[in-house]
């Protein structure tokens, strides 16, 4: 290995809400050099996720926040350019929390998973086969338990996790209606990810009309990305026993201090109906067995993906924001030389 | 039979609210007679109970509203006074939905149960071993999932559903505490009902840190009986992948429209926690098994119940009203003569 340098985006300063590209800052380290046990891995995909903002974000979240000047937290995918670890091997391909940087240094604790699908592309292992897909597959089987013949909708149902959602729902025999904002996801909704009913909610004038004609039975699920007026719409319309997964708060600018809204208690008693958290670390331990699930589905064409690919690590500061600006169409991926 | 006359509770017109004493009016029908496949109860205790507040209401809810004119539904216990049905015989005690009246006709479509236990008074039937022990058994087991060593925090801590949770949940192993309204309330959720700390949500200063002080360890498990400014208190003290019971929304003065309150989406996510509500109507075909085991705890000295009784059908109409005031210690029920 004779690298110059490691490029890395830090952490600059806390964001309050959405980090813009002024929170980050790009720095060059000395090349990371192995100890016994610790190998390097040259990232070839960076991932952008949502849930960044939660991440540099000051108030407690599921995990420690990131530290200003630290290496900015995120799944990548890479190959090993050089080990002293007895278990991980120069040309291994792995993914797991390597940061963003094009060079990261591990003892192997942040490893999710060896790469092994070599007959689909590598970018795949950050989305479809990777947090998005899992999230899908766990957060819609194991908490939203769809049952076949039931109404599934889903918001922001074109992106990485939505578009997996609806798809896993259609191959478990739902009917799926897919919500999301202008004409080309409601589109991609429809023609691509197979959703039997698609709302644009930017265009529609009584989203309240436009569920109730999209789900003439009523909604039995419904997995949640962005909660506010869209999720309080559609919790008007649910079923008996309906399961609602919170997966994401996309349309919410701050939660400190909570902002209000419609109280759910009375509604749900009356329903019987369930309102879940779904975190996919969680379920780390059984990622092989989601992965194996949707490799199979995406060889045997049943489960399409989107990516939205930014090249350069340059790109990096300003992309969580650019998600949340709705610019991308599926998964959001940083692509490095 | 010789009946001259079946005193009857109807509605009259139709709260917006909290149904008063004004609402209803007491009348007179004729004595029922049996027609074949049909029998007559003669009504010992009727319930009074804070849903009955839904069941009168205009706005749907999980049942058809009482109609204006009908007989307060509700359920009785009594003893079979005529019977031209071949599973029902005079002698035979049972208890259903045999609404607020001296005098019941059915033909067996309203019966819950037959009551066997004869050594525990006729009451229970309609409390401990009755909708409210039946609430508490399947809401906090079934929805709640306790286990041992977890807390579970209980709000109408004293009252006929929650003492039963708060001992339920003892008796798992848990660690309980119960929030209650005034001095002698919360005396009885720790010396009669066992709990391990109780507060007292009317002087509580600060209820945030009485909670803090009563739950150091978070709260895996909230019974919620209320709503409310306890319920969001609560909700601020949750564990990892807690679970909380939606069984009553008594602190809500009304649900149309829906009231505001702090959005629980993103608390849900980054707790993994879950909130679901509960219909005891929902679990009416397993309540033999409920009551059963209900009946062994009451036998053994382990599952104490206290009752508020009020003589006489005149006491009826204002009985839901009182509720709502407080009035009651324990399970408000009316006995007739």
């Amino acid at each position: 290995m004779s690298v110059r340098q490691n490029r890395q985006v830090r952490l600059k300063s806390r964001p309050s809400g959405i980090p813009q590209a002024e929170h980050f800052e790009i720095a060059a380290a000395p090349p990371p050099e192995p100890q016994t046990g610790e190998f390097v891995v040259r990232n070839r995909y960076l991932s952008v996720d949502p849930a960044m903002r939660g991440w540099v974000g000051a108030v407690a979240n599921y995990a420690k926040p990131v530290g200003l000047g630290e290496v900015m937290r995120a799944r990548a995918v890479g190959e090993i350019v050089a080990s002293r670890h007895a278990d991980y091997r120069v040309g291994d391909t792995v993914v797991g929390w390597l940061g963003w940087q094009e060079y990261a240094l591990s003892d192997g604790r942040g490893i999710i998973r060896r790469v092994k699908e070599t007959d689909i592309p590598l970018s795949a292992a950050l989305g479809v086969l990777g947090m998005n897909g899992v999230t899908a597959y766990f957060g819609l089987l194991e908490v939203g338990q769809p049952k076949p013949g039931e109404t599934v909708v889903v918001s922001t149902a074109a992106g990485s996790v939505g578009s997996a959602v609806g798809q896993i729902a259609k191959l478990r025999g739902c009917r799926t209606v897919g919500i999301a904002g202008g004409a080309e996801k409601t589109r991609l909704c429809r023609e691509e990810f197979g959703y039997d009913a698609a709302i644009d909610y930017k265009a529609a004038a009584d989203l309240d009309a436009a569920l109730a004609a999209a789900c003439p039975g009523g909604i039995d699920v419904y997995f949640d990305n962005t909660s506010g007026a869209i999720s309080d719409a559609v919790l008007r319309r649910i079923n008996k026993r309906a399961r609602i997964v919170i997966c994401g708060t996309a349309s919410l600018a701050s939660w400190d201090p909570w902002p209000s809204g419609p109280r759910v208690e009375r509604h749900l008693l009356v329903k019987s109906a369930r309102i879940e958290g779904f975190l996919v670390f969680d379920y780390e331990d059984r990622t092989e067995e989601a992965v194996a699930q949707l490799a199979a589905w995406v060889r045997e064409g049943r489960l399409r993906y989107r990516e939205d690919v930014l090249d350069g690590i340059e790109a990096a500061p300003d992309a969580i924001a650019g998600l949340y600006r709705g610019e991308n169409l599926g998964k959001r991926l940083i692509r490095l030389a």
